[in-house]
């Protein structure tokens, strides 16, 4: 295996574009992800398009394909990768690893979701189905319930409090509101978190991540090849993809993700550093309380510690470790193909020093976490600066 | 790259089964592999699952470790792979890239699809998401009408006949009712083949594929530790996916498709040979037309003599080089997801010389292909037997 990096992010916005459709999403990510490279479309070997769920929100498979012939790749493996919400975290990870083991030189990861042609109701459906249909999702049990479950019995367990749930989505609101690409740029008080409208209790309005439309892409190519490329390279050091029973009521402990430490533990041993290491992460907070299990599983705090962790601004921008300094699935938007390459777009833009306002001041190592589902699939990816 | 083999195949029937869910058909099929190579769940470094549209047909997405962690796969990469029809071809692709680059050392690729709880109008619409829905589905072209065109400019273009074409529903019929797992085992006669219900002229329905419930898996481990768990091992010689527009409009000449020959050729390459050395093949007969195509880009008879080809009997079991002796699409049955890796387990079935009835004679060498849409994807797979 050969040390590999990401020359190349693209990203849209992420939001509503009733006027866009798919396909042109990922073109525009895919080409300014290659611009950024400075490689030419002819000179890829691979697509890896991570996508949840096209054929239910548009009406369009065989994706890969699809947006890649518009991308200008001729002929090469195009594929797309699904699994829940983790499926672009899954095509980078295959990407990684076939330019790791050698077997290409130059290869595009990315992620696309268009959600909001769908109304909410049918979006909540169709995200259902990365749960167990024949069990939870025939009780109507849906990602905001189970999430809710989750949350209560955290807060049961470790005494978790509604205020810690609020702190987070203070926190990615506000940074979310300094990013140009983010969905929803409004910054909320502890108050009106406190006071959303209930969608599965204990979650209001304001621990639920966004409906959104949007695209990232990288590209990835061998280190000793990325200097010549682009200098503002970023190495990956690690990734790790795990699994883990898709229904909740198969795990025996709903407040920890056993994926989500699987994975952050291989990433860790692969990189050979540990969480104290970390100068920032994206993690998966599909919800408040996700982002909460997420810092505890990676290892960033003890069990049960991560409601105070947050509370106390330890993870805001200037804290000990800046979560979500992006926005977070929260407020940058979570079109769910995208997210889990749109991640790593923006730690690579921290590891640059190109977050703008969001700038965090030690930024040369990065983590992403891209959850799938109620935990059933995780990918943990670790990145250097140049 | 070092050499690997297929240890280890498992299918389930392929048919309409309203009392099976997807999930049974599949761990059924991958449980069998498992067996058949000797190999214990744990000792699985990662799972590649091909399924089409498990969520439009039963509403069941994050299928892979929905699927893996049933199978008894614990914390192992579980990924879906989805190219269209040629989606299982394509996990079996990425499988066997994985074990012969090194990275594992022991992968599962399967592929399943259950279809018959849809009404056949909803099958056909969610089928036309492997086109271009913008320009084909919103004129109404579905699958049928799309190689209906194929088939009509095939025949003015060379000249083959209703009757060329009818020939190969007679054959596959023929194969599929000596074949325990097929979906319709129905002896046809040419005269029926002819008089059939027309589909999309010229294409009546015995020149389509069955919607079927079905599921195919493949164990793949590196060549040199294959005797000691099968001796009945196949020695992969290649496997090459493809790519090319999803739109039947973006191609010079829809009598060929450029996909099909770029794999054919890569995959020669690899396995050092040419067509005239295959001994027996699968080919993804869709259609009787693409069936008629297919042996002409992958070079085993010139541009337009395929259904000259066929109707001399040159395909059948017993000719100069069988075609689908399983009974192909048309009469083994088309569980999208799962053909890919279907058309391997036949194809190791006859390499070991365990076909029964329809086996061929000379059973070395054979080739599968599998194709996603209207030729957008193509995935061609040579194997030798031990």
């Amino acid at each position: 295996m050969r040390p590999v990096a990401v020359v190349g992010i693209g990203k849209t916005a992420f939001g509503a574009f009733p006027d866009r459709d798919l396909r042109s999403l990922a073109v525009e990510a895919v080409t300014n992800a290659l611009q950024d490279a400075n490689v030419p479309a002819p000179e890829v070997h691979a697509f890896y398009l991570g996508n949840f769920a096209g054929p239910s929100f548009v009406g369009q498979n065989h994706l890969a394909p699809y947006i890649g012939s518009a991308a200008g790749f001729e002929r090469i493996p195009c594929t797309r990768f699904e699994d829940a919400c983790a499926s672009s975290g899954s095509a980078f990870f295959h990407a990684w690893l076939s330019v790791s083991a050698g077997i290409y030189d130059c290869v595009v990861a990315a992620g696309v979701e268009k959600m909001t042609s769908q109304s909410t109701p049918r979006v909540t459906e169709i995200l259902a189905g990365a749960g167990d249909m024949a069990s939870e999702g025939r009780a109507g049990a849906t990602f905001p319930a189970l999430f809710g479950m989750i949350a209560r019995r955290h807060m049961h367990q470790f005494g978790t409090t509604r205020e810690q749930l609020a702190a987070v989505a203070v926190k990615n609101h506000g940074n979310g509101a300094k990013n140009p690409l983010a969905h929803m740029k409004k910054v909320i008080t502890l108050e009106q978190a406190l006071a959303g409208k209930p969608i599965a209790e204990p979650l209001t309005v304001y621990d639920c991540s966004l409906i959104s439309d949007g695209a990232a892409a990288v590209v990835l190519v061998p280190l000793e090849r990325a200097r010549d490329l682009n200098p503002k390279y970023a190495r990956v050091l690690a990734v790790a993809q795990t699994s883990d029973h898709v229904a909740l009521d198969s795990k025996a402990d709903i407040t920890e993700f056993p994926a989500v430490k699987a994975a952050g533990e291989k990433a860790y041993e692969m990189a050979r550093l540990g969480p104290q290491q970390i100068e920032l992460a994206e993690l998966h907070d599909c919800f408040t309380i996700a982002e909460i299990i997420a810092s505890e599983d990676l290892g960033f705090v003890g069990k049960g510690e991560g409601g105070p962790f947050a509370q106390a601004g330890c993870t805001a921008i200037g804290g000990r470790i800046p979560i979500n300094t992006s926005g977070g699935l929260k407020s940058k938007g979570h079109p769910v193909g995208a997210t889990g390459v749109g991640q790593i777009c923006d730690v690579v833009m921290q590891l640059r020093g190109e977050a703008g306002e969001r700038q965090v001041a030690r930024h040369r190592i990065g983590l992403a976490q891209n959850l799938g589902g109620s935990g059933a699939t995780c990918v943990v990816s670790i990145l250097e600066a140049a």
